[in-house]
């Protein structure tokens, strides 16, 4: 594999991705569009990041590309291979996010990345995936968006879906984050371009896991109350990215454009002491029963072990 | 010193200090009440957390007392002190937060705490201190701040100011939380009775320090923007409590009552992309005048070296 080729192969393809995805997403909401920045990086790379703000159904969506180029590895990132400390490397990815204003439309999150370091053998992995984070689930919703993920990830999805359940999960509530999706890391099966075409078929899957969903619940009434709700659970999206994804903390702590890094934060939120919702409301029932890690096909195909206690 | 005394002295100062806070701020907003819960801590320690929200001028106060035992001290806690490992501790504290309705009113945060390990020498400090973040500051009510502030520290002052600006600090953004105060840790100086006088002498100036400023300032008219521009920079808060702040991380991954750890956290928050004030505009003050480290007592008497460039 040559290392420069594999970025450029990648790159390409996050770069349409990139671009099919605010266009579909520009198209839903009708109203707003997406900005485009360029930003040269240093040493001949990339970062295009694009938000829409201020929608008519999508409240943010931060959509963003980088393709990054290092001089000399450093020693901490590769504790595996201290032979490639110094190696000159590169990275490119996609991250999006989207916070609709509709407390029935889920908000969601996704990213694909391809590292590289230079060497007569280069060390490289794919890593990314998505995930959902609705307000007031709909099991429906949710069945279609791991069928979704599971047709794209094959014999992989149990292990992935696996993997996003407790990535994505607030220790200090003991809380999923939102109800899964896929996640995988360090990825490199069955060499470049089966992982390639892995990793496509995951970024080609993630429109139709969720623009149905977007379409279909941006037109939903709901109340004040709801949307006080949505803003609510909105707090534990910025706990979680602030406190605990390391992602974001990486970011933080290395001097990357902070606008970028912090493009995920949700545009309003509100944090109430002590609320508890109550017994047996649609709010309980997020926490008690969608947030939970379940095995949404087999429940839906009605062969799941009910352990729900319900 | 015998160390149930010492606690028993500190506790009963810290709780009579949140008695006299809560008074005094729920007499400021003149509509809402603090609520008042009692938590028993296990070998007979007390949270007792008491909030005031959606007032008329207050949109949230947490004015929490806690004391906790703990049976046998963990030996990461007292890498200077090996042989206290496994001995009975106590801990006792004051903590508060304050955000005003008004973008005119500024934030503030407010602590005080007392750490004992007995022993037949027993091991204690104290620590805490206060600081200010204002949305719209003006430079009489920070001189004001500083001067009381200034005058219950003594000759401490320069080192707790200094102490303070550091760290309430997002080195992620390279900003200041806001505009100082005092902040003082592992402080033993001069016996328990110097130290605990001390540490009165800081609590006791913070009603005269703060309610002037709110007092002022709630009543004063503000735009829609205004408000805006208070619940942007409210993300700041949220960035450093959640990102930065020890504290908060450690209360957090030690399995304390959440709801209190993260009582701090700002009513209603908004990040916005790529936000940039214009420059000249008080907005942009803020960031490049307000929120700088400055000797604010010697600026107020003219015998500051200007070296802000201004």
């Amino acid at each position: 594999m040559d290392a420069d080729s594999a970025v450029s192969a990648a790159r390409e393809y996050f770069l349409n991705l990139q671009s099919l995805i605010c266009e579909r997403l520009a198209a839903v909401d009708g109203a707003a569009q997406f900005s485009l920045e360029q930003i040269d990086n240093p040493q001949g790379g990339l970062s295009q990041p694009r938000v829409l703000a201020a929608g008519a159904h999508i409240e943010k969506a931060a959509v963003q590309f980088t393709h990054s180029i290092g001089d000399s590895l450093p020693p901490a990132a590769t504790a595996r291979n201290p032979h490639l400390a110094g190696n000159r490397f590169q990275a490119t990815a996609i991250s999006l996010i989207v916070h609709p204003c509709n407390p029935h439309a889920p908000t969601t999150h996704m990213n694909l990345r391809f590292f590289v370091v230079e060497a007569e053998q280069p060390v490289w992995y794919f890593g990314g995936g998505y995930d959902l984070t609705p307000f007031y689930p709909r099991s429906e919703d949710i069945v279609h968006w791991h069928r979704t993920a599971a047709a794209a990830a094959g014999e992989h999805y149990p292990a992935l879906k696996k993997h996003c359940d407790e990535y994505f999960y607030l220790p200090h509530r003991q809380e999923c984050r939102g109800v899964g999706g896929l996640f995988f890391d360090d990825w490199s099966e069955g060499g470049f371009d089966a992982s390639f075409d892995f990793t496509r078929r995951i970024g080609d899957s993630f429109l139709p896991a969720y623009q149905p969903l977007l379409e279909k619940r941006i037109h939903e009434p709901y109340s004040d109350a709801q949307r006080d709700f949505q803003l609510y659970r909105r707090g534990r999206y910025a706990e979680f990215n602030l406190a605990i994804d390391r992602g974001t903390q990486y970011g933080m702590q290395s001097g990357r454009r902070i606008e970028s890094v912090l493009a995920s934060l949700p545009p309003l939120v509100r944090w109430e002491y002590n609320y508890q919702p109550e017994p047996g409301s649609a709010e309980h029932q997020l926490t008690d029963y969608y947030l939970q890690p379940r095995d949404w096909l087999a429940e839906a195909e009605g062969t799941a072990v009910d352990n729900s206690g319900d």
